[in-house]
């Protein structure tokens, strides 16, 4: 089979950022798949037009398309179901899907005003252009001005993370034992703040921390490989 | 088999709360099983020393003893594995336990400064006491004074939610097409609420309204007979 996957980055194409990308990306490796990347920016709308989609990932896989990052997963547990699972099962994929909104709305739109000012130096001028106005219309205000509390705010967001926490004292993954989806729909936010931003999100003696170590370093290290500041 | 169940009353008997009660009772109920109930009080802390524990529910399963709501839903599921899943497989029992956590936080902890003023009429003068005291050390004020401004604290209770609510527009449940515990982990506080507190959690146009009357009807009705304050 061929595999290939679009993916967001700025000026670096070797660093390529976006939450839902690097959710897609672990997904992949999970299940032994090293997928080609087609680097792609912010305003390249025509390149994945024809997929049906104006945002990545989108995930080629011979003649098939499949775009958003919860499809992908789906759509490889399903056609690839002798290879290691994401889910756990179907109780897992179920549940899956409400942790898949817990990640975008308290992890990914917790973290993004606390790193969002850092995101248009990585981007070409026509993508930080893109990038500013789209974002400084959702915030009502400069993105400097919505990073300037950030010391304070991160607080906030550590604290929405404590359901993490606590299950992290009793097992080593949100998926058990092993990392599976439920790990990588979190970490993929935590690795777009790594490529983009020096912001710390999280204290070095938070449970998470030593988690995201853990999955920095899972696949060969695949995710720390990526260039990123220090976390 | 017989199985008891240790459920927290207060002066009425016939009404049990306690949001873990009503989540194990949902869960035996999802297993086929309908325990005899031993009603219990806040202050009967010798009823239940024997079983290792300072809080209900406690399950007796014939010599054996289960204490803890997480714990009960597992030891069901081990030790009855030829009745219906809880979790639908080993994935889904490991993000239940994660769905556990946010359950405990953001409902059960979002909804108790909602309803806790309500909650002391229900019980015996000595519950009552105990129940006031131990709480308002945990508040730091009065429960009146908790309570005074839940008209607007409401609101942040239901944007915590988000994450289910977005969950709900694609699947009937938290555990898929069918409820399970993912299900009866969120259901268990909501029905705490609706016994106690005539207070207006949800609006009724919300999709965890809609879900929540499903989940009164299920097992025949079972949460709905139990005497509560219409919702």
């Amino acid at each position: 089979m061929s595999l290939k996957l679009f993916e967001l980055v700025g000026t670096d194409v070797s660093r390529p950022f976006s939450p839902f990308c690097w959710r897609t990306r672990m997904a992949l490796a999970h299940k032994g798949f090293s997928a080609e990347t087609i680097p792609w920016c912010f305003t390249d709308k025509d390149a994945i037009a024809p997929h049906q989609s104006e945002k990545v990932p989108v995930l080629l896989d011979g003649d098939s398309s499949v775009a958003d990052s919860w499809a992908i997963a789906n759509y490889l547990e399903d056609k690839y179901p002798e290879r290691p699972s994401l889910f756990g099962g179907e109780g897992g994929r179920a549940v899956g899907r409400m942790m898949n909104w817990w990640g975008d709305i308290a992890v990914v739109g917790g973290m993004f005003p606390l790193i969002v000012a850092d995101i248009p130096p990585h981007l070409k001028p026509v993508d930080a252009d893109y990038f500013r106005k789209t974002r400084e219309v959702r915030f009502g205000k400069p993105l400097e001005e919505v990073a300037a509390g950030r010391d304070k705010a991160v607080e906030g967001f550590r604290r929405a993370l404590e359901p993490m926490r606590q299950t992290l004292k009793t097992q080593a993954f949100l998926g058990g034992a092993k990392p599976n989806y439920a790990d990588y729909i979190v970490f993929g936010p935590f690795q777009w703040a790594r490529v983009v931003s020096p912001f710390k999100l999280l204290a070095e003696n938070d449970p998470i921390h030593a988690w995201r170590e853990k999955l920095l370093d899972a696949f060969d290290g695949m995710a720390r490989r990526s260039p990123g500041y220090p976390v």
